[in-house]
C-alpha cells in the first residue's frame, strides 16, 4: 500500500511552508485553478445552507438532472439515472476502480492519483506511454500486447483510462487515437474511464473534442467536476456518467459510495446543480478562465522554449510538461530539486506521473501565478493583457531568470564539449 | 466485495419511495438526526462560501485546533497535530481500516457500515457479542480467545472497535468494560477505534463517560462528527483523534485520504470549526436535541414493552433495539418485512448489524418522528411536552397500533398453546 501523501498535495504543502517561512518560491506545482468562486455560486451555497439531510447516495435528483443536461448539451444524450455524484471526481475514480476491479491500463505519464488509487484498491496499473506528441492516452499500438501479456500471466485487466485533455501534458488526444482505443477496448472487453475534468478548459473553444463515450457509450464512464472549470476544488464535487444499461456497475459503485462517503455535502450539491445548467454568467466565467489559462500556459511555454527545452504546446487546462533532459542535470527528481532549492521554482517531477525517472521532465502548473488575493485574480481574469499585470510579469521574470540560471549552471557543471560537427 | 447499498441508506430510500407513493409508513429506519441546522451554522457556511482552495489533507488548522479544544474540554488533552478531518466520520473509519490493515474485532450487533467497510478493504471482521445488557463493546471474556484463534490460523488482527454510546442498542458500555477491553488491547497489541459520534447525545448529561482514549491514549483512535449532535449528516464532516506519537499511522491515513477524498468541503470545514468550539448557542441546541431524543426514545421503549418485547432502556442517541422473538414470527428479516408491509413501520433488521438472523431483533430510530417540516421540528425541539404535539402523538399512536396488530397477528398465526404451568 502507498504510504505517501499524494505527490501534488505533498509538494504544495512543502512549497507553501517555504513561502510562509519567507522563501521566494513560485508555486508551479499545484493543480488548483487559482481563481475565486463566482458570486452566483456563493449565493447558491448560502441559500442551500439549510440542507442537512444525507440525501440519495447517487446524489440529489436536481444535481443528477443538471449533470445529465450538461452532457446532453455537449452531444452526449444522458439519462439522469446514469449519473452518480461524489465528493470530487477523485472519489468517484477511486470508487470506480474498486467497483470495476481488476487491473487498469493507464497512460504514461498520467495524473499522480490514478496509479496510487489502483495501488490502494489492490489492482496493478499497466502503464503504457502516450504516442509521441500526444498525452492522456495509452498508445493503441502497445495496449493490446500489454493486455494480452498481462492476461497470459493470469492477471485480470478490466479497464483503460484516458485523460481528455491531459494532465500533465496539457495535450488533447486526436479523434483518431480515441477511435483506435475504443475499438481496442471493444476487442479486449475493457471499460474505458474517461477523465474529462479539463474539457471545458480547452484553450481554443473551436477545438473538436471526442469523448470515448461518443463512440462507445456501452462501455465508457465519463468523470468530471467543477474543480477546474469553476475553480471549486475545495468544494469537493464530481459527477460520473455511467455506461448505458450498466445496472450492476451502478449498484457496485453506489455500494462503495454508501460505505465510504455517503454523498457529497448537500449544500454543495445544490450549488453544483446550478453550475451544471451552464447559466450564462458561469459560461462567461469559464470563457474568461480558459483565456487566462491559455495565455499564461503559452507564455510559460515560451520561457521553456527559450532555454531549449522540448515542450509540447499546451492545448487545455493549465499545465505544461517540459523536458529538460538537454541540460544533462540528471533525472526528474534531480531537476525538480535543483529548480526548487536553487531557483525558487516549485514543480512536480515527471516520475510522480509514472514517467521514466531518468528523463528530466517536470510538470508545470501556471494557475497559481494569477495573484495572491481575490482582487488580483479577478483583475487577471478580466484583463485584456494579463501578462502586463505587475505581479504576473514579476512571476514570469522570476521563471525566466530561474530557467536561465539553471541553463547556465548546467553549462558550468558540464565538461566542455567540442561540438562534433566542427571536426567531422 | 459487498455489492449492496448500505442497509440503512437502502431502507431509507425504499421507505421514502413508499411515502412519496402515498403509503402511510413511519420511517423508523434511518439514522438521520431529524432536526434543522442551527442558524448560526447557516451563517458560518454562508460567510465561508468564498473558500475554494483544497487546503491541507488533514483539515484546516482552525478546524483541527477547534476539534482539539473539543476533546480537551472533555478531559482528553489533544494536540491539533493529532487531529485528522474527513468528509464524515464514516470516511475516516474507512480510511483507518485501510491504513491500519489486518482484521478487526467488532461488537455484535454493531453499525452496518463497519463490517461492510472491512469487507471493502479486504479485511475480515471478527464479530463478538456484547455482554448482556451492554452494547457497542465486544465481550472482553470472548475477545482474547477469538483473537488468539484467528492468529493461530495465520490471520493478522490489528484493531478492535467500540461504539460509545452504541448504535444500534442505544446503550453505553460501563467503565469496567472499557477498562477490561483496554487491558486486553494492550495485551494483544491492538489499536482501539472508538466511534464516539453519539457521545454528546447521552440522554442524562450526568452519565459518566469513559473513552478508551482516557485509559490508553497510546493506542486509541477516537472518531466523531457533527451529523448526530448538530444534525449535520448531509454536511459530511468528521474528525479523528489519533494516538499520541502515531506518526506512521497518521502518514498512512493522510496518504489514503489524499487519494480518496482530499479534504472535507472547505466552507463546511469553516462552519465545523465554529461548532467544535462549543459556543453556548450550539451547546444549548445540543441540550435540547438530547432531551428530545431521550423523551422520544423512552416513549417508543414503552410501546415495545407494552407488547412484551425485551428491549434495553436507551441511554444515548436515538435508537432502540427491541427483541420481538416472543411473538414467534420468524427471524429479523421476517419481522422487519411484516412491520413494513402489514403495519407501515419501517425498521432495520438486526442481521444488518451482524446479529443472529434467527433472533427477531430490529433497530428502531426515533429521530424522524419530530416532524416533516422545519417548523414542526423546531416546535418539537423546544416543546415542554413534545409527546403531546399532534404529529408526534399521531406517530406514536401509529406505532402502538402497528405493534398491537403485530402482536395480535402473532397470536392468531401461532397454534393455540396450553400454558404448561396449569397442567404441572
Amino acid at each position: 500500500m502507498t504510504v505517501t501523501l499524494s505527490a501534488t498535495l505533498a509538494a504544495n504543502e512543502d512549497i507553501e511552508r517555504r513561502r510562509r517561512a519567507g522563501e521566494r518560491v513560485l508555486n508551479l506545482a499545484f493543480g488548483e485553478a487559482g481563481l475565486p468562486v463566482h458570486p452566483a455560486l456563493r449565493d447558491k451555497l448560502a441559500a442551500a445552507s439549510e440542507r442537512n439531510g444525507y440525501g440519495p447516495v447517487a446524489g440529489a435528483s436536481e444535481l443528477r438532472t443538471a449533470a445529465a443536461g450538461y452532457w446532453t448539451r455537449r452531444g452526449l444524450i444522458t439519462d439522469p439515472e446514469l449519473v452518480v455524484c461524489g465528493p470530487g471526481s477523485k472519489s468517484l475514480l477511486y470508487g470506480l476502480l474498486l467497483a470495476i476491479g481488476g487491473d487498469v491500463v493507464l497512460p504514461m505519464p498520467s495524473w499522480v492519483s490514478y496509479a496510487a488509487q489502483a495501488d490502494l484498491v489492490g489492482s496493478r496499473p499497466i502503464l503504457i506511454p502516450a504516442p509521441s506528441g500526444q498525452g492522456g492516452v495509452p498508445d493503441p499500438d502497445l495496449v493490446k500486447a500489454a493486455v494480452l501479456d498481462a492476461r497470459a500471466q493470469g492477471r485480470t485487466v478490466r479497464s483503460l483510462l484516458v485523460t481528455l485533455p491531459d494532465n500533465p501534458t496539457g495535450r488533447l488526444a486526436p479523434r483518431s487515437a480515441i477511435h483506435r482505443l475504443v475499438a481496442l477496448a471493444r476487442e479486449l472487453d475493457l471499460y474505458v474511464i474517461s477523465d474529462e475534468i479539463y474539457r471545458d478548459l480547452l484553450h481554443d473553444p473551436s477545438t473538436s473534442f471526442t469523448s470515448p463515450a461518443d463512440l462507445a457509450p456501452e462501455r465508457t464512464i465519463v468523470t468530471t467536476g467543477l474543480s477546474k472549470s469553476l475553480a471549486l476544488g475545495g468544494w469537493r464535487i464530481g459527477v460520473a456518467r455511467l455506461p448505458d444499461d450498466a445496472h450492476e456497475l451502478r449498484a457496485r459503485l453506489l455500494a462503495v459510495a454508501s460505505e465510504i462517503w455517503s454523498a457529497p455535502a448537500a449544500p454543495i450539491q445544490e450549488a453544483a446543480a446550478y453550475a451544471f445548467t451552464d447559466p450564462s454568467e458561469l459560461t462567461e466565467r469559464v470563457r474568461q478562465s480558459r483565456r487566462l489559462h491559455g495565455t499564461l500556459a503559452r507564455a510559460v511555454h515560451d520561457r521553456f522554449v527559450e532555454i531549449g527545452a522540448s515542450v509540447p504546446a499546451p492545448q487545455g487546462g493549465f499545465y505544461l510538461y517540459p523536458d529538460l533532459s538537454h541540460l544533462r542535470l540528471g533525472g526528474s527528481a534531480d531537476v525538480t530539486r535543483l529548480l526548487l532549492d536553487q531557483h525558487g521554482l516549485g514543480v512536480l517531477p515527471g516520475h510522480a506521473f509514472g514517467d521514466d525517472p531518468a528523463a528530466a521532465r517536470v510538470r508545470v502548473a501556471v494557475s497559481l501565478l494569477y495573484g495572491d488575493t481575490t482582487e488580483d485574480r479577478l483583475t487577471a481574469l478580466t484583463s485584456p493583457d494579463p501578462l502586463q499585470l505587475p505581479w504576473i510579469a514579476a512571476s514570469l521574470d522570476h521563471l525566466s531568470m530561474g530557467l536561465k540560471e539553471l541553463s547556465l549552471a548546467s553549462r558550468e557543471r558540464r565538461p566542455a564539449l567540442v561540438p562534433t560537427g566542427c571536426h567531422g
